[in-house]
């Protein structure tokens, strides 16, 4: 399909966001489209530098209005920063798909500005690593993740159609969502499971001396903290941008905890034993 | 050490609890002791044939008085099962040592009859994996991982030595500690982790469609629910006899989530981005 819209020239890829999403998406793109010439655009200088080094772009430009002729725009980038790009595509071609890369969707989604919606598809990858900039994108970064594509029915035909191509020629599952459901979805499965491991590295570095208890480190807590090391930056916009449903989450999460610590100081042993094996249940479905 | 003591003679290795932690250290003994032959114990009949067929022990037996007499005992069974075991070691040799393997270490010094304290030696290595059972032992799971050796200045001398000898044979880094102190470091580096795994794990259970909410799982919620696998025969004790300090690191961990959740609810974001930093400074540490 790409290469029929492009008419046998190679395929313009334009990704603004150089970092962990974007650059890994540039090597997964690579991989499948071998004609692919990639501009890139990032507002950090040396991410721009690192991102020639590593072969993630093969031409930089310092201004939006040169990366507005490409077939395909990926924007990945914080989810505000994608709220602020897309109101300065007005003037994109009609044949320019633009695919954000956010990991929150309503308040992206009713951000486009009308006259560029049917260019718009509105992508959820899930996956990522608590790592940021070019130095951090993996080859295979995508492969076998679930991506989510809200409101499709809003995004012209053409473009829905790439979007969907790429995504599969790189290996992904799709999933069509509404944005509002998406939003709850990623609230439980991302964004709350995000403010449980910033709190627990925060309650630990409380403690007296917290080179003693994470001295003991073992596997479990390693795990349970590794997305506590995420960037702030990022985050804080998306706990914004899905204020709500976060909130709902955090308190099913309390509601749950909660049980948990009762049982515990009223030692109601077999009621715990039973709430254990509920929680063991998730994973007959993961 | 080890061989001193035995004079030549194989080493007799006893285990009782032939499941991950038992049978792991029994292949991490093998690799290290070639002469080592191993008793097994264990009250699970299937378990005692796996580790058979797995090499894991040399020779069942299904009597307690049938592994007394052994150079070194682990107990490798539930945090209860240790107390109510300890309780039937009166008649043992002298120059046997007895090792527990729990997650728990205060209540199990407690409980230990006088006449065998100096034949004790209380350890928890600070590894294992949410599996359970003899086929989910692995070999190399003691390596490179921190074990807490409590109180040893109650163990007799010829008793914490060959602990220690074993535990650096096999790659481990040792710590001393207090049993109270170790108990309330290991709320927060364990016990507290694995309820809110189970939590994380309940509270999108009980969501209207916990299967559409999975399917959509990267990285993060992989690792964060993890552990809310392990076993509840294991946990329910594990958290019985450390009451006081799961509940005061729980409560710490809430203190720190509600924290996130005003600050969201409050739209204070510069506090927010502030806190996400400071949890990310724990990977300074770890």
């Amino acid at each position: 399909m790409l290469k029929n819209i492009n008419l046998g020239f190679a395929v313009k890829v334009g990704i603004i966001g150089l970092g962990l999403m974007g650059g890994s998406l540039a090597y997964d793109m690579r991989s499948k489209y071998e004609d692919a010439y990639i501009i890139g655009f990032d507002h950090n200088d040396k991410h721009c530098i690192e991102a020639l080094k590593l072969g993630i772009a093969d031409k930089i430009v310092d201004n939006l209005s040169e990366i507005k002729n490409v077939d395909i725009l990926f924007l990945a980038v914080p989810v505000d920063a994608i709220i602020s790009i897309i109101q300065n595509l007005h003037d994109i071609d009609a044949h320019t798909t633009i695919v954000d890369l956010g990991s929150t969707k309503e308040k992206i989604i009713s951000s486009i500005p009308d006259d560029i919606r049917s260019n718009f598809v509105a992508a959820h990858p899930m996956t990522g690593t608590e790592k940021s900039g070019p130095t951090a994108a993996i080859k295979g970064l995508y492969h076998g993740k679930a991506v989510v594509l809200c409101d499709i029915e809003n995004s012209g035909k053409e473009h829905a159609e790439l979007a969907k191509e790429i995504f599969e020629n790189i290996g992904m599952k799709i999933f069509y969502m509404e944005a509002k459901e998406h939003d709850k979805h990623a609230a439980y499965i991302s964004h709350m499971p995000h403010a449980l491991s910033f709190a627990l590295a925060t309650s630990v570095m409380k403690q007296e001396n917290p080179k003693a208890i994470i001295a003991l480190a073992g596997g479990g807590f390693r795990d349970m903290s590794r997305i506590a090391k995420s960037s702030p930056n990022m985050w804080t916009d998306i706990f914004r941008q899905n204020k709500e449903h976060l909130i709902d989450a955090i308190e099913c999460f309390e509601g749950e905890l909660d049980k948990c610590k009762t049982m515990v100081q009223n030692q109601e042993w077999e009621d715990l034993y039973n709430w254990m094996q509920e929680a063991n249940s998730l994973h007959k479905i993961l």
